[in-house]
């Protein structure tokens, strides 16, 4: 991995604001790094377009962080890990580090009666990008994924506080099958869901959740050299749109 | 207005699918027309956008439609409408007409108490098009708006039946203060909307509702020259996205 000065300049994008979850998480492990944060609200969400259109915006993010000169990229969407790693790692000559594997990894170490349930977006459940790693890893775990195409209209929205009534609604239709299948374990698969979490707890007592975003930066983490710790790194903003 | 063989090709887009209805009530009205529409579905929802990036895209949009050599253009889209109009009339040589002085026209016409409902997209309402065209019409009325972000998420997830749940939910929070205010009229700011015209009535009964994109068509229909009645139009449809 290419650094300036023995420090790696990490790049994170997210198709709006919810990876802002995942960077909170990165800052919290390596306060001592320089991270480049780019949103793209100006096209958010990503979760209900398709996997070319996915895939082009995904592209135009990664340039604009390469323009910045970062040295890897942690990409904090779940629909862009799904759909376009593969493409996004054949592109750009850096490491590209999505939210499935760390996810996945957790999981299949989490949970115990073997049964993990995983909700996201429309794009992301149509990939199988999570059953598929799951089944790496773990082939005799059964998984049962539900795609959730409101929930981050919802939480753009502000629908977010743990007794909302239309969140606890919508939830519960979404939630049915992943209690029907015994889940034990529910990985949540896009960076916006962590904001629903004390929600999700609600309907579903006793699930351990996966943050995906903390997984994904964990990941990050490993694959670093270390820094030195008594420096403070500094996080630079960037979006499509106000 | 130019036009090939006396009938003119009318262009109408939308940032997503809403303006279909608008789309439907122009083909009621014109059936011998030629007309091509545009969804920005790669882009949609313009209504949660800062005013610069609707404008940005709007131009966009008109300009692939000016590509398709249409010689008027009704812009489908609330948003739009209320945003970017003036902008698109002065950057382009032929007519543009929007949903907003029509239905605010209709609204005026059938109020009874003067007191008016308008709901929007949070980018319609912050710009204050529809209570400033009500107020050109008739300053006496009392207009009251509120911005619905959540229900062009729920319409394009499926949330329309009359008797949906988490739509009804929704709803009764927005509309309390259309209710509160004693509107006896209220504006479907949004082309979207219409498709919850059942769910709004019966929050509102009694309340007369007006269709935005309806009330464009039907002033598009005015501008335009009178075509044989004998002929088939046809509509080409085109979308940025699956």
């Amino acid at each position: 991995m290419a650094e300036r000065g023995g420090r790696a300049l990490i790049g994170i994008f997210d198709s709006g604001l919810g990876g802002l979850t995942a960077l909170r998480e990165l800052v919290q492990l390596l306060p001592d790094r320089d991270i480049v944060y780019f949103g793209d609200t100006g096209r958010v969400p990503y979760g209900t377009r398709s996997s070319e259109t996915i895939v082009r915006y995904a592209m135009q993010d990664m340039r604009f962080l390469l323009e910045q000169k970062v040295d890897v990229v942690l990409v904090a969407c779940g629909t862009v890990s799904s759909t376009a790693l593969s493409q996004l790692r054949a592109a750009f000559p850096i490491p590209v580090i999505g939210v499935v594997e760390g996810a996945a990894a957790a999981a299949v170490k989490a949970t115990r009666n073997r049964r993990i349930g995983v909700i996201a977006t429309g794009a992301t459940v149509s990939s199988g990008a999570f059953p598929h790693a799951i089944a790496e890893l773990a082939p005799d775990v059964a998984v049962t994924q539900v795609a959730c195409p409101m929930l981050v209209p919802l939480v753009e929205n502000g629908y977010i506080a743990d007794d909302d009534p239309v969140t606890a609604l919508v939830l519960a239709d979404y939630l049915a099958a992943i209690r029907a299948a015994e889940c034990d374990t529910l990985i949540l698969g896009c960076t916006h869901f962590p904001l629903l979490a004390g929600a999700i707890s609600r309907l579903l007592p006793g699930v351990k959740l996966i943050n995906s975003g903390r997984e994904a930066a964990r990941h990050l983490v490993e694959c670093l050299p270390a820094a030195s710790a008594d420096e403070q790194g500094t996080v630079r903003y960037f979006v499509s749109d106000s």
